[in-house]
């Protein structure tokens, strides 16, 4: 699967089981964008210590789902999800139909 | 909310992130209803030491909830897709409702 989908699940779901650190660095590189150097700029660290705290923070996110598979969870929920949205959407216009996919709507997020 | 209900959820949820004494301890006492004292003749354990065990394995279960919040996102989820079963519920009956209605069985497990 999308190497970036799964990190932003990963990191929606269990980022807040990551140390402080851990988790402003890697929020900040993948989904802030900022390079390495802008991180150890900004901490006044190097480098290679912004890296390691990245790298053990995803491997943290990923032994958390290893365990618990909440995210391959969310990704199967996902896929009815969206086919019950195909479904609904062949259903004539009616306000049950227009409640039903505001409900998907958020369902979806 | 019903402390039942919960005390599965947070099982289901965290549970492979307890060591294997306290999730053992605590699915035998809470799911299997085992009273401490059949847990700790098992165990050749005292009472207190699994009392212990389930307090302590508890206190993580709700550490995790508190820290990432995904049974509370559940619960609510589950809200949802029950308005949506009543919904489709008044369809008329055809076979895109019955698949309707599989997926959000589905969705509810």
């Amino acid at each position: 699967m999308d190497e970036t989908l799964l990190r932003t699940l990963l990191f929606d779901f269990y980022g807040e089981l990551l140390t402080d650190k851990q988790r402003e660095c890697y929020d900040l590189h993948y989904n802030s964008d900022l390079s390495l150097q802008e991180i150890a700029e900004h901490y006044g660290a190097t480098r290679q210590a912004v890296w390691d705290l990245i790298r053990r923070g995803e491997r943290s996110l990923r032994e958390y789902e290893a365990r618990t598979g909440l995210v391959a969870r969310a990704l199967r929920r996902r896929e009815k999800l969206s086919e019950l949205r195909e479904l609904v959407s062949t259903l004539g216009e009616s306000p049950a139909r227009n409640r039903m996919l505001a409900l998907l709507d958020e369902l979806a997020d």
